[in-house]
């Protein structure tokens, strides 16, 4: 049995295995780290937790997708993995650990891409794809019970058969899971309108560093009774505590969605085209991307995708989602006269169909995987005010010039201010990312920036925090973490800046 | 001048005065109480407070307003009102009071119904009302910063020159300030559509108890780096640090707003009513709220109004609020038609103005007003899941029948959960009050409801926090508040239960 379902799972990290071949350990690329002073995991350790969560839920080898991350950029040395079933389960093996002073990294879909989801070195990794029930749907309040390793687009799925939604979309939907969303504080391509999971998490299920058990999973839309302690694990990427299940509030699912793409001349006229759209397409707007030459080239070279529409410097892909069909099209058929007609935009096209619609969204959602074919990607998720945005790109690519690096592109949710800005080269190249950082952080934080807008700190950003918020700031999150998670077991070496 | 500026505050005032009146002492309405070994304001304090905020600005006289809540229930004895000018003035004051353990009552528009924003002892009232400026606003990005004593609706006047408008609104918006509302976490009519200020805060400027402050402000949609520690302070009221500004996220402003209000005989059809009106109205629904018919006796009985329906046993109000006056005005008929021709609805009316539209909310936002006209009025504030959510209001009625209760009314935001439920009688009555207390919560309790939706815990409420709250959590709330002001100077003797 046990080795069916290794077997089984083996066979599940098919696509994980691809990237773990020729990553550097974690260890050997950041020589200067040192392990904590954490117990290392024994047969009698093996032994309590297979007496917990079962043999089979206890993996011991072929764990390098379990190691490894999606962007094959770090890899730690775990030699453990536990897959409880039940947030009883998980309480006991973290009880268990932390009397025993056993690291813990937490991990969910692993598509992390800042190091957060992946040990450093031998933490015990625990994974949360088993727990991965619904708990309930209710359709009239629209509000949605389930544990956090349901993957995201399953969970959409599920809740589109009572014409609902989840509030969040993005590019690793059919991975990642809605624990990790949750712990990442994952923002994504609609946080314009359903805004963000600290607005949409009605309740959260926690197991604490100790063991100890916070149910707050009430389906209650208002409940100002005391600190609402949810918000502290949303986006703590597993320091303060595991979230094992959660409760979340769902839109109606729209009847009508519809899409344009539209193709700019200029960086300035993108933003008065985002001011125009609020305007006209107001409460239906669902989308807000933007996409720069590089953008459509790399998904060209390394996908062979193709776009509706001739070579231009900006791209802006714009959806409506709403409950009638046609006064969604009507709303986005006068802002695209209007763009137009005051020769704003230089093409345009709409979705005729929703084979057309889903191929726009491709050309912007696999960016990300078509970086990785150059061979090693730089990836930035950076959030600054919108006048200044587009001109780090530009910067970038001429600090680069005459290195190893092969691209520099832009991309994001222009809409909410969000830029994800990436540059590859062949292979990791020091120089480059010498050229890149501290460069990178230092400009962002000299315009008001976030030098982290949605993909977290983990292992990779960590030390870049300063960068973003200030000593009091951090020192006291610091007195948080020690509050929380006196022994420090949960999620080492990442989040926080050490000293 | 000093007399000058006194007199004009006294002024401001006249409306509390008339509230100040009569109202027994809170140390001798509950005589259990006992007062924490604090510090008391000497003449050496009342200097050095003067010298940082101007002698007028340390008021030692005809405290009254201050001291007493807005619905004549509690009444503080503080001899001292502070009322710095900006942050650094918080944090000298807040500074110095840390080391003299001298405690603080923080007050904004004072409007709280919980007894939160007075003091209960002679705690030091550091009032917001001169921390009123508006810092800036991003039209382009739809982002508001401003200090914490600005009032709700002034902001929603200066955003509305821009297009934009504050995403919340509730009946005390001409008094209340946006440092009582993040304080308290309110919620109010429209959170239904634009969701919490969980959701809505994008940066907080606050002052820890020990006077060090907290600059979170940047302008930025989606910034994740770090523990998100504006959460921490947002519905803490004033018990974890003090709000001195906020940046807040602010939807474009409709262009149409619509409203219809109709009757109903029973209350299941209600929710049915809610099913399809989220169904057909869909993303421009900005409110659903009920009244029964005890809630049009007392605004006609107290205030004088009239109801544009005959009588029916429960009344709701529907606001759609959009960017294009035909669509919208198409849908809302739309599912009045459909209503009508499923006879789920008694009778209808939709407004055909702003007058009439204005005339609907001011039959449902003066209720609790109204309610004070009787003398004494017993406040409730429940979330409830809606099929059992009316089933509280009957109960209770039969329950006071033959007390010297003289109405039991149930009113709220049903779309979001949210009843407030309203007991009255000439004046207070240990007797009715037995007959309310401790059934309500026991009930609520029992029915997964919460204690208090928006209106928070305050004085009155602290103690019923376990009806909602498992005993872990609170003791996670405790450790965070010995943690973040180890002197407990801030809003004692609120909040959270003793021991």
């Amino acid at each position: 049995m046990a080795a069916l379902v290794k077997q089984l799972l083996k066979a599940n990290r098919t696509s994980h295995a691809f990237y773990s071949t020729n990553v550097a350990l974690t260890t050997s690329r950041y020589p200067g780290l040192k392990r904590k002073e954490f117990g290392v995991v024994v047969d009698k350790d093996v032994k309590f937790f297979e007496n917990i969560v079962g043999a089979p839920n206890v993996i011991r080898s072929d764990l390098d997708g379990y190691n490894t991350d999606w962007l094959r950029t770090v890899r730690g040395e775990s030699e453990t993995v536990l897959r409880p079933g039940c947030v009883e389960e998980v309480s006991a093996l973290v009880k268990y650990c932390y009397e025993r002073n056993l690291a813990i990294c937490p991990q969910g879909g692993n598509t992390g891409l800042v190091g957060g989801s992946v040990p450093v070195f031998d933490e015990v990794i625990l994974s949360t794809e088993r727990l991965n029930k619904i708990k309930s749907i209710d359709p009239t309040a629209g509000i949605l019970q389930c544990e956090a390793g349901c993957v995201l687009e399953t969970l959409d799925e599920e809740l589109s058969k009572h014409d609902l939604m989840m509030p969040l979309d993005l590019g690793a939907k059919g991975s990642c899971h809605i624990g990790g969303n949750l712990s990442t504080n994952a923002g994504g391509i609609r946080l314009l309108r359903y805004g963000s999971l600290h607005g949409n998490t009605l309740g959260l299920e926690v197991v604490l560093a100790n063991g100890e058990i916070l149910d707050n999973m009430n389906p209650l839309i208002k409940d100002n009774t005391g600190y609402d302690l949810k918000h502290l694990f949303i986006g703590a990427e597993g320091t303060l505590g595991l979230i094992t299940a959660a409760t979340i509030k769902c839109p109606t699912r729209p009847s009508s969605i519809n899409a344009a793409m539209i193709g700019v001349e200029k960086f300035e006229t993108c933003l008065k085209v985002l001011s125009l759209t609020k305007k006209y397409v107001g409460e239906i707007l669902s989308g807000f991307e933007f996409m720069d030459l590089a953008t459509r080239q790399v998904v060209c070279d390394n996908l062979g995708l193709s776009y509706p529409l001739a070579e231009f410097p900006y791209y802006l892909l714009i959806e409506t989602s709403g409950s009638d069909e046609e006064h969604d099209k009507a709303k986005l058929d006068t802002l695209l006269e209007h763009l137009m007609g005051n020769e704003l935009i230089a093409d345009g096209t709409v979705a005729r169909d929703v084979t057309q619609r889903k191929h726009m969204w491709t050309l912007r959602e696999t960016a990300a995987e078509a970086l990785l074919h150059d061979g090693y990607c730089y990836k930035y998720d950076i959030s600054l005010p919108q006048p200044v945005w587009y001109d780090l790109v530009r910067e970038m690519r001429t600090r680069i010039e005459g290195s190893a690096a092969l691209r520099c592109i832009g991309y994001g949710h222009l809409g909410d201010g969000n830029l994800h800005l990436n540059i590859t080269s062949a292979e990791y190249d020091q120089h480059v990312m010498d050229l890149i950082e501290p460069f990178l952080y230092d400009w962002t934080s000299a315009h008001n920036g976030s030098i982290s807008a949605e993909h977290g700190l983990g292992f990779k950003k960590k030390q870049y925090i300063y960068h973003s918020k200030s000593k009091e700031m951090v020192n006291l999150m610091k007195v948080l973490k020690q509050t929380l998670d006196p022994k420090g077991i949960l999620n080492p070496y990442k989040y926080l800046p050490e000293g």
